[in-house]
C-alpha cells in the first residue's frame, strides 16, 4: 500500500473529513502500528488512544511504549485503563466482549471530547475474511456476509462520528512486511490464542483447512465480500425507499403498513419488507425466520378469517381494513372483525344457500361437478374455502360452535386426530374467539374448521364425483 | 413432508402446471424415489425419465429396476443411455459434467417430446448446503451464494420448460426415513465417491467439520440461503427495471448506457449496472472483478481526458456526449475526442493562462496559495488537473509531445522512473494516440502526462507554499 493508494481510500472509501483530528485505536501490535504510521505520513491530526485492558502483567509496559510512538511523532496521546475481568463479570459478558465494549465507549468518547471526524481501527483484510466466515457459521444474511466496512456509522457508540477501517484491503502479511519496512517495533500480544478461542480456531484451522479446497479462499472470500457490500447497499437504498411509502404509522411496539400497497408489490419486495418490519420491532433478533416470512407473504396474498398469524414469539401479524399490524399485543391494539356465531347454537346448512355470520361475514355454499373445477383449485391454499366429497357427508350438514371433547382430523396429517383445543392452539387462534368460532359438521364429526383447515376424511381424492364447495366471505 | 404439504410445494414454490404431463428424473437412489413416490401419490402425470450413462457394469440392471417401479406404477418410462465416458474425452469435460450434460439434454428432450410442464428432479436440502459452500469455496456472490431455487428456467437447456425442485428444503436422513416407511427400495450407489471426488470431500470432511463449530451448520445454510434467494429476487427486479431505463442501445459485443442517468444514481444502482454491463457482455465470467467496478465507477463520476479504459481482459469503457460504451473493440465503434496537439510540437505554457488543444479541449493555468486549495482538493482523484508545488518548477513550462527515452517518475510509485510507453502500456492508451498526446515538462522534465498522472518530484508535501494548478477541460 502506497501513500497514494492510501490517501485514496481515505477519501473515497471512508469518506474522512481530512481537516478535523482523528482517533486512532493503537493497541501497538503490528495492524494498529502501520495504521497509525500511514495516518502520520499523510499528515493527518492524529490523536493516539491506548486503552490498557489490565488482562496481563505487561500491558502497562506496552501502553508505554505507545506513548514512546506518539511522543515520537509529536501526536497527541489519551490513555484509559479499566478493569475488564471485573466488567466482565459484572455484565455477563466474555472478557473478549467486555474488552471490546470499554475500548470502543474510551474510542468514541475521545474523538467525542476532541471534536474528532472519525474513530480509525486496524482492521484488515485477513480479519474481513474471519469475519465473514463467523457469519457464515452463524448462517447469518447479506448484512453479515458483506462483512466490515471502510466506513460505519454505530449508532451503539456514536450517531454522527463514524468507524473507519483504512486497512481492510491490506493482508497481514503485507502488513508485517510493511512494518519490517519502515522500521516499526510492533509488540507482540500472544495472549490472543486464550482471549479469542474461536476466532483463533478459524484462523489456525478452518481457515488452512478451506485452503486445500482452494488456495485462493481468502482473496475469494474479500472478493465476495465486496461485491455482497454492493448489492446490501443497493437492496437497502430500495427497502428505505418503499418502507417510507408502506408505513401508515407506528407506535410503541407495533407498526401499521398499507395492506393493498404490500399486496400489489413483487415477491421480492414484499418479503423484504416483511423481514424490515420484524427486524424493527425485533432488532435483537440476528436472523429472521425464511417460514415466518412465506407465512406472512401468504397471509397477505390470502387473509384468513382469524385475521391473524404469529410471526414469530409473541409478534404477530394482524389485518384491519387496508391497516396491516405487526405488533406485539395485538389486542390491545386492534378489534378483530371475526367470522363469529352465537355460543351454543346450532343451524342447518342450506346447500346451495348462504348463511349471515357476525362481523359482516357470510358463509356460501355450492353443489358442483369434479370436471367443473382446476386442481390448482382444489390445492389453493386460501383458508376461507374448502371442498368437500359430496358423497362422504351426511344429510344435514351443520353449522355450530363447539362441544367438550370436540376432535377433528386435519388434512395433511394422514388421518391422525387431535382435539380440537390442540389444534386451535397450533392454529394460535385466540382463545376468545374459540367459544364462538362456526364448525361445518356432519354426521357428528367436524368436516371444517370455517375458514381454517378441511378434515381429511372428506377431502377430495382420486374418486370424487360431486364436490361441496364452502366459502366465507367478509364484509364489502 | 406430508402430502399436503408436497402439494403446497409444487403449487406455490415450483409454480407446477399440473394439467400437464411432468418428466420425473429417475436414477433409482433414495431421492428420485422418494419424488417419484410423492409425485405419483399426488396423483401428477408423471413420465418416469431414466438415464443409463454406462459408467458401471451393473447400469443395466438398475434401468430395469427403474422401469420395474414405474410398471408397477402404472406410468410411462422413457429410457437413453449413452456413453459418458467418451462424451467426456471428445468434449473435454470431467466425467461429471459430461454425465449431467447428457442427462439433462435427455431430460428436456423428453419433456418437450410429450408436452410436459416441467423437469423435476430430487435435490434436496443436503445437496442445497454442498453447493452453498462450493459456491462459497469459490467466493462467488449472491447468484451463487443463494444456491439452486425451487423453480428455474435454465435458458441452456430450455427457454420455457422449468426445472423443479420439489425436495429442496428435505434433509438426505429425512428421504431416507421416508423410504423405509412407504417400503420404496431404492438403488445405492457407490460410485459416487469416485465421480464427485470434491462434492463429496466436502461432504464427509468440510460439512463435519464445520459442524464442529456450528452443530446447526446445515441448517444454517440452508435458512441463509433461503434469505439471499430473496435479497437476490429483489435485486435483479430492481437491476432489470434500471437497466431498461440505462440502455440506451446495443449490437454485437457493445452495448451503450445513459451517461447522464448513470451518474445521477445512487452508487450502489451504479455499480450494480456497470456488473451487469460486464455480465452481459461476458457471460462466461464467472464473478466481475470488483476492482473493475470501482474503476468503471470513477470513470463515470470523473471521465478521463483519454474517454476510455480497459474494464476487465479487452472489454473497454468509452465516452462520447451522453453515451457511455462497454464495448470488446471500442476502436472500430466509437472515434474518440481526445486532447491531442500537433506531434512534435512544442509550445511555452502561459501562466496563468489557457491553451487550445484539438477536439475543442483546452489546458488552463493558475497560480494560488497552498492556503487556498483545501486538502481534499489536492488529492481529489480526477484525473484531468493537477497541482504542482510552484518552487520546484524550472521556467519555462513547455507543452510538447512525447520524445525518443521519455522516462516519467508517476506519483505513488515511490519516486521509481518509468518509460513513458511503459507508463502508457500500463495506463492502456491506444496507441494512436501516444504520438500527439500533451506532456507539461518543466526543466526537460516530465511533470503532468495530461489528464492522467502527476510526476512525484512535482507533487506538493508539507513545505509547499505556492500551487500551480493545472486543468484539461473538455469542448462545451
Amino acid at each position: 500500500m502506497d501513500l497514494y493508494q492510501f490517501n485514496q481510500i481515505l477519501l473515497e472509501k471512508c469518506a474522512l473529513d481530512l481537516e478535523r483530528p482523528l482517533v486512532v485505536g493503537v493497541s501497538g501490535g503490528p495492524d494498529s502500528l502501520c495504521l497509525l504510521d500511514l495516518l502520520d505520513k499523510a499528515g493527518l491530526p492524529v490523536i493516539v488512544a491506548h486503552y490498557d485492558h489490565n488482562l496481563r502483567p505487561e500491558s502497562g509496559v506496552e501502553a508505554k511504549s505507545v506513548e514512546r510512538e506518539a511522543v515520537r511523532r509529536g501526536l497527541k496521546f489519551v490513555l484509559e485503563q479499566g478493569n475488564v475481568r471485573e466488567a466482565a463479570q459484572t455484565e455477563g459478558l466474555s472478557i473478549e466482549e467486555a474488552a471490546r465494549q470499554a475500548r470502543y465507549r474510551f474510542l468514541f468518547s475521545q474523538a467525542r471530547a476532541s471534536g474528532a471526524g472519525a474513530v480509525a481501527v486496524a482492521h484488515h483484510a485477513d480479519d474481513q475474511v474471519e469475519t465473514v466466515l463467523m457469519h457464515l457459521l452463524r448462517g447469518s444474511g447479506l448484512s453479515g456476509l458483506k462483512g466490515m466496512t471502510y466506513r460505519a456509522i454505530l449508532p451503539v457508540w456514536d450517531s454522527e462520528i463514524p468507524l473507519i477501517r483504512p486497512l481492510l484491503s491490506m493482508w497481514r502479511t503485507e502488513i508485517l512486511s510493511y512494518c519490517k519496512n519502515n522500521r516499526l517495533d510492533p509488540v507482540m500480544d500472544h495472549t490472543n490464542l486464550d482471549t479469542r478461542y474461536f476466532r483463533n480456531r478459524l484462523r489456525h484451522e478452518l481457515i488452512p483447512s478451506l485452503e486445500s479446497y482452494n488456495p485462493q479462499i481468502r482473496e475469494g472470500i474479500l472478493r465476495m465480500s465486496r461485491a455482497l457490500a454492493e448489492d446490501y447497499e443497493l437492496l437497502r437504498e430500495v427497502i428505505r425507499q418503499n418502507w417510507d411509502r408502506c408505513l401508515l404509522r407506528e407506535g410503541e411496539g407495533y407498526l401499521v403498513l398499507d395492506f393493498e400497497l404490500l399486496r400489489g408489490y413483487s415477491g421480492g419486495l414484499r418479503k423484504n419488507m416483511i423481514r424490515e418490519a420484524i427486524g424493527r420491532l425485533r432488532p435483537a433478533l440476528r436472523d429472521i425466520d425464511y417460514e415466518a416470512v412465506v407465512r406472512a407473504e401468504s397471509f397477505i396474498l390470502s387473509p384468513p378469517a382469524a385475521r391473524r398469524i404469529e410471526l414469530v414469539g409473541n409478534l404477530w401479524l394482524g389485518l384491519e381494513g387496508n391497516s396491516l399490524f405487526v405488533a406485539e399485543n395485538l389486542d390491545r391494539i386492534l378489534e378483530p372483525d371475526w367470522p363469529l356465531m352465537e355460543a351454543g347454537h346450532e343451524i342447518v346448512l342450506p346447500v346451495p344457500g348462504s348463511i349471515e355470520l357476525q362481523q359482516g361475514w357470510s358463509l356460501v355454499t355450492a353443489l358442483g361437478s369434479i370436471e367443473d373445477v382446476s386442481r390448482e383449485k382444489l390445492l389453493e391454499s386460501s383458508p376461507n374455502e374448502a371442498w368437500l366429497d359430496v358423497d362422504r357427508l351426511e344429510d344435514p350438514l351443520v353449522l355450530r360452535t363447539r362441544r367438550p371433547g370436540d376432535r377433528f382430523q386435519p388434512l395433511g396429517m394422514g388421518g391422525h386426530s387431535l382435539k380440537l383445543a390442540d389444534f386451535w392452539i397450533n392454529e394460535r387462534l385466540p382463545r376468545r374467539a374459540r367459544e364462538k368460532w362456526p364448525l361445518v359438521c356432519s354426521g357428528g364429526r367436524i368436516a371444517w374448521v370455517c375458514g381454517s383447515r378441511l378434515a381429511e376424511p372428506f377431502r377430495v381424492t382420486g374418486t370424487t364425483r360431486r364436490v361441496l364447495h364452502l366459502k366465507l366471505l367478509p364484509s364489502v
